[in-house]
């Protein structure tokens, strides 16, 4: 199959280079610069745990690809994905698939405006990845996914891109209710990532203080009432459970969540508005209240002003 | 008049020596036992902007008072409100007076267990004042204050006390309402000291940015509600905008908030339980919502664990 990864970061490096394995005819697409020259020029190294190799693999910037995709894996930050979707419009057919990777909320709306429903499939994955550095990856510990049609009438087609990842070693499934998999991978997002973020912990530490259980019920229950409208059913008790298994370190314990990353140690900006910033801005259209996804998608943009340059 | 300040940090260094100079027999009290030696032993040290002197005033431990005022200034941190009111229970009578001038908020409710509520006069001051080490203060700028009877019945007693202070040159007035000033000046300290506190920032870098009127918005509407169940109106515009007053670097805007410097400089605890804390409470109490107050809350007290060793 023909596949192009619209953003190279390291979940894009990882799908690419698995999908190219298993003999698709793959391209990575990424807007910085420096990364696609490196992997053009000396293939993308890839770190394991047994060693590293440079894995040949064609690399554009958005705006030059030269490639007629049958399907589009979507794996931008969510800040990138309209710019991403403008630059790639010219290589989109009628019959062009999407599949949407991205973590945070509210794409399908973002996709659609591209591509027809259809054509739009969502999905949610547990495989990690690390970018080193420029055309640098490193690939370790184990993953799944899950995808699903938006259109009622694709499963069939869903199930054959399950097919494609599953054949590429993805551990893909069809999911009868991908929709609820990315709300609940949104929970984790939208508590471990906003609070490790503004009170400066890791998620051990956030997960050691006496206020986690309660600052993470309060943020899923208002993650709940926009779900609810959305037709996801989220249960509080449930997901905080799940949430609290991640402060094991043994779990992702000893890590500093993705957006503690970008705005702490890098001064980059965050995902907010598509975490706490996206149910807060539905909920304002519904007339929900939800004050503290309102505040803390506030107080993180505060901090992207104090720290972003 | 026989003065005890309990309570002998900056503020009620300043108010002490004041009222000594005035011609009160005044004493210090404060839990801090080399601020203690350093005063009997040298003198209270006090800068100003015209130099520096060694001002003779008798410091007591709370539990080693022997003195028998006729009015007690109160003047501890919030945290430090109750024990005080134990260690000097023995030194008061049926006529002691106290004038209570912390920050914060459900004080009274506190001091109505030690003494008549007919000898409570709450107060709101204006004045600054730093501690610089044991036994060593600067006193800089102007201030005000002002006082009033809790007991409708006791306005008299009130303007008695308020003689004495204006004597004192602390520039003091009745009130007619000085809970609408306490509450006014905890929305002032819930807002910046918080805010500034957890996006770790001075005032004039928070009143810069473009969430600030929105934060503190919905902190003093929340504070309102309690306020007003306290018979106290607060127009969320009037605080709104007194507070934007303070942004300016020619206020207090290049100034990093007491509870910035108490747990961000010093891994100190902080007063959030009689701010936002309070509002909280209160609030659970009386069926209201307040539910960024307590998420706010619950962030410090989160900070301080993290912080506080």
């Amino acid at each position: 199959m023909k596949i192009a990864i619209a953003g190279a970061g390291a979940m894009g490096s990882r799908f690419g280079t698995m999908l190219k394995r298993a003999g698709n005819d793959v391209i990575l697409i990424d807007p910085w610069a420096e990364h696609v020259d490196k992997i053009n020029h000396d293939g993308l190294q890839i770190d394991t745990d047994n060693g590293s190799e440079q894995f040949q693999i064609p690399a554009f910037l958005p705006q030059d690809v030269d490639f007629q995709p049958e399907l589009v894996v979507l794996f931008t930050k969510s800040m990138g994905l309209v710019t991403m979707l403008k630059a790639i419009e010219p290589i989109l057919t009628p019959e062009t698939k999407i599949v949407c990777l991205l973590n945070g909320l509210g794409h399908t709306e973002v996709i659609e405006k591209y591509i027809p429903k259809a054509n739009i499939f969502m999905g949610v994955t547990l495989w990690t990845a690390a970018l080193l550095g420029a055309g640098h990856v490193k690939l370790v510990g184990d993953g799944s996914i899950e995808i699903q049609n938006i259109d009622p009438a694709e499963a069939d087609a869903a199930k054959k891109i399950c097919a494609v990842f599953d054949d590429a070693g993805l551990k893909a499934t069809y999911s009868s209710n991908v929709m609820f998999s990315i709300w609940r991978k949104a929970c984790v997002n939208g508590t471990l990532n906003t609070l490790c973020t503004l009170l400066d912990c890791n998620i051990a530490e956030f997960g050691g203080l006496p206020q986690s259980n309660d600052l993470v019920r309060t943020i899923v229950a208002e993650f709940g009432k926009v779900a609810a409208n959305e037709g996801v059913l989220l249960n509080v008790d449930e997901v905080a459970q799940h949430i609290a298994k991640l402060y094991d370190p043994s779990q992702a314990g000893e890590h500093y969540p993705s957006m503690y990353q970008d705005l702490i140690l890098h001064h980059r900006l965050t995902e907010i508005d598509y975490l706490n910033g996206y149910v807060a801005a539905q909920a304002a259209k519904l007339n929900l209240q939800t004050p503290v996804c309102q505040v803390l998608t506030e107080m993180v943009h505060a901090k992207e002003q104090l720290l972003v340059k």
